[in-house]
C-alpha cells in the first residue's frame, strides 16, 4: 500500500464536513482550512459581540474529524449541541462558545483551535482561511427584484447566500485579510489540495481572495482536486451550469490550475462535454463518479466520496 | 503510612474551593458536595433562562480539584475564564456555559458533572447537594434598617447574603428538596466528613436542611469535622462569635454530632472557653491551629488548612 497522502481541504459549512468524513477513509493526514465569512446565526452573533472570527464552520469541521471514541464522540456531541430556547444563550452551539473563549484566553486562533482538536482528539488539523474576521461583498446582477439588470453590492455571507439576484462576483474586506501562515504551510505541503463541495461563492471561492492562500495554492507542490457539488441550482448559483461553476472559479484566480474535476453525473444534463471543456480550459481532466446521498438529495454519500477520492489520489 | 482516609466535603463558593486545594495534599478520595441555591451573577442567568442547577460552585470545586498537569491546568483555566464585556455572553465563566450544555445533553447533572472531572482530570468527584435548584429563604430580624426588630423572610442566596438584618435561620423552597443519591452514598462511605468554611447561612448550612443528606450526616460511620471560617464578621454572620456560628449550626441540626471543631486562633477573642463549651455541647473538641493565609486576610492557606486536616485525620 503506497504511503498515505497529505490532504489540504479547503471549504465550510456542510460542504466541508461531508468532504473532511470522506477523507478519513483514505488518509490521516488532513488540514482543513476553514472560511472565515459567516455573518449569520450563533458565529454573526459572536462576531457582534466580540469582533472574532465565526466559529461555526470551524467547530463542524472539528466535529467533523474527531475520533469515533467514546470519548471523542462524547464532546464532538456536546460541542455542537445548541443551547436551547430564545434566551441570551439560545440557539449557540457549545463548541462555539468553547473555540471563542478559548481564543479570548490564548490569543492565538490556531492555539485554541488545535486545543479543542486535541478534546475531540481529531484525526486532522482545522485553521482558518485568515485570522481575521472577514465580510463577503459580492456583485449582484437583480438584487433588487425590481431592477433586474441593475448590478449592486451585496454585503455579509448570510445575504449574499441568499439574495434573489445573480452573484457574479465575490470579494472580501478587509483586503486582503491576514492571511494563517499555517495553512499557507499546509497547503505547501501537501499532495493534494480538495477545493469544495460548498457553497460556491461563499464557502469554495473566498479561499482564492486571500492573496497569500491564492498563492500558495497556485506554487504548491500538490495536485488539485475541485469536487462539484451534488446539486448545481442552489441559492446563490441559481441559474448556473457545472461549467459555470468553473469558469466563475476561474474568473476569481485565473492563474489557478486543476489536476482533476470530480462530478456527479446528475450534475450534467447534456453529454458532459461542456464541463469537460471548461475543465480542460483549466488544466483538469473531469472523473464523473456517483457521489451523491440517494437518500438525502443535495449531499455527498461519504462512503462515494471516500471512494472517489482514493481512486483519484491514486491516478 | 496509613491508608489515606476518604473525605466527603461539604460546602460552597470559595470556602470550599480552599478545603478542596488542602484536601489534595492530605488524600486522593475526595467528594466534594455543593450547595445549589446560589442565584446571583452567572449562575442566576443561566437558573433564569434555563431553570438548571446553579453550576457556579460546581465549577469552582472542579477548577480546585483540577489535576496540576498541562492538561488540566490548561482546561481549569478555560473553565474558569469569563466572557468580557456586558453582552449577552458578558461575565459567563466558560465552565458554567459546558456544565450546563453537559446536563442539557445527557440529562443527568452528575453524568455532566463526572465528564467535566474526566476533562480536567480531577483528583476527586463533584456533586451537587440537591438534584434541583433551590431558593434560600431566610427568617432575618431589621432586614428594614427602619424597623430594626421585625422579623421577615428574605428570599434567594444573594439577598441573604447582603442583608443589612441579623439572619436568624435558614430555609430552602422546595422543602424538602430531591436529594443527590450519590452525595448521600459519599457521607455514607467517608472516613471523615468536613463541613465548611464558607459563608455560613448560604454556603454551610443548606446542606443541612436537606432532609436525606443531613440523615446521612447523622447516621453515617465517618467522624464529623468542622473547619469555621477565618473571619467571623462578615455578612451574613455580622456580629457573631465563633461560638454563636457552631450554636447556629446546631439549631438547623439538633440531632448532629460533630467531633471536631478547627479553629483558626484569631477567631475567639476570649481564652476560647466560649467556644470549647459550644463544641462540646456538639460532642467536639476544638483544635486551635493556625489556618489563615497571612497574606491574604479572611481566606485560608491551603497548605496550613492541608497540615491541620492531616493532623486531625490521624487523631
Amino acid at each position: 500500500m503506497s504511503r498515505r497522502p497529505a490532504v489540504a481541504a479547503l471549504g465550510g459549512g456542510h460542504g466541508l464536513f461531508a468532504s473532511l468524513q470522506a477523507l478519513q477513509y483514505v488518509t490521516d493526514q488532513i488540514t482543513a482550512i476553514v472560511t472565515v465569512a459567516d455573518d449569520g446565526g450563533s458565529s454573526g452573533r459572536l462576531r457582534e459581540e466580540f469582533d472574532i472570527l465565526p466559529p461555526g464552520d470551524l467547530r463542524m469541521a472539528l466535529a467533523a474529524l474527531c475520533d469515533p471514541s467514546e470519548w471523542g464522540l462524547q464532546w464532538r456531541d456536546a460541542l455542537q449541541h445548541r443551547f436551547a430556547g430564545d434566551g441570551p444563550l439560545g440557539g449557540h452551539p457549545l463548541g462555539n462558545l468553547v473555540i471563542a473563549s478559548l481564543w479570548d484566553l490564548l490569543g492565538d486562533p490556531v492555539a485554541g483551535l488545535d486545543l479543542v482538536g486535541r478534546l475531540v482528539e481529531a484525526r486532522g488539523r482545522v485553521l482558518p482561511m485568515a485570522v481575521e474576521p472577514v465580510r463577503i461583498e459580492a456583485q449582484v446582477r437583480g438584487a433588487d427584484p425590481e431592477e433586474p439588470e441593475q448590478v449592486s453590492t451585496v454585503t455579509g455571507q448570510v445575504s449574499v447566500a441568499t439574495t434573489l439576484g445573480d452573484v457574479l462576483s465575490v470579494g472580501l474586506y478587509p483586503d486582503p485579510p491576514r492571511p494563517c501562515i499555517e495553512a499557507l504551510d499546509a497547503v505547501g505541503d501537501a499532495d493534494w489540495v480538495v477545493l469544495g463541495p460548498g457553497s460556491w461563492f461563499t464557502s469554495v471561492i473566498p479561499h482564492l481572495l486571500v492573496p497569500d492562500l491564492r498563492d500558495a495554492l497556485v506554487h504548491t507542490k500538490a495536485r488539485r482536486l475541485l469536487t462539484l457539488n451534488v446539486t448545481m441550482h442552489t441559492g446563490e448559483t441559481a441559474g448556473y451550469t457545472a461549467a459555470d461553476h468553473l469558469e466563475v472559479l476561474a474568473a476569481h484566480a485565473p492563474e489557478l490550475h486543476l489536476d482533476v474535476v470530480l462530478a456527479d453525473p446528475s450534475v450534467v444534463t447534456d453529454s458532459g462535454d461542456q464541463l469537460r471543456d471548461a475543465a480542460q480550459s483549466l488544466g483538469a481532466t473531469v472523473v464523473f463518479t456517483q457521489v451523491a446521498d440517494s437518500d438525502a438529495p443535495g449531499t455527498h454519500d461519504p462512503l462515494r466520496l471516500a471512494a472517489a477520492y482514493r481512486d483519484i489520489f491514486e491516478l
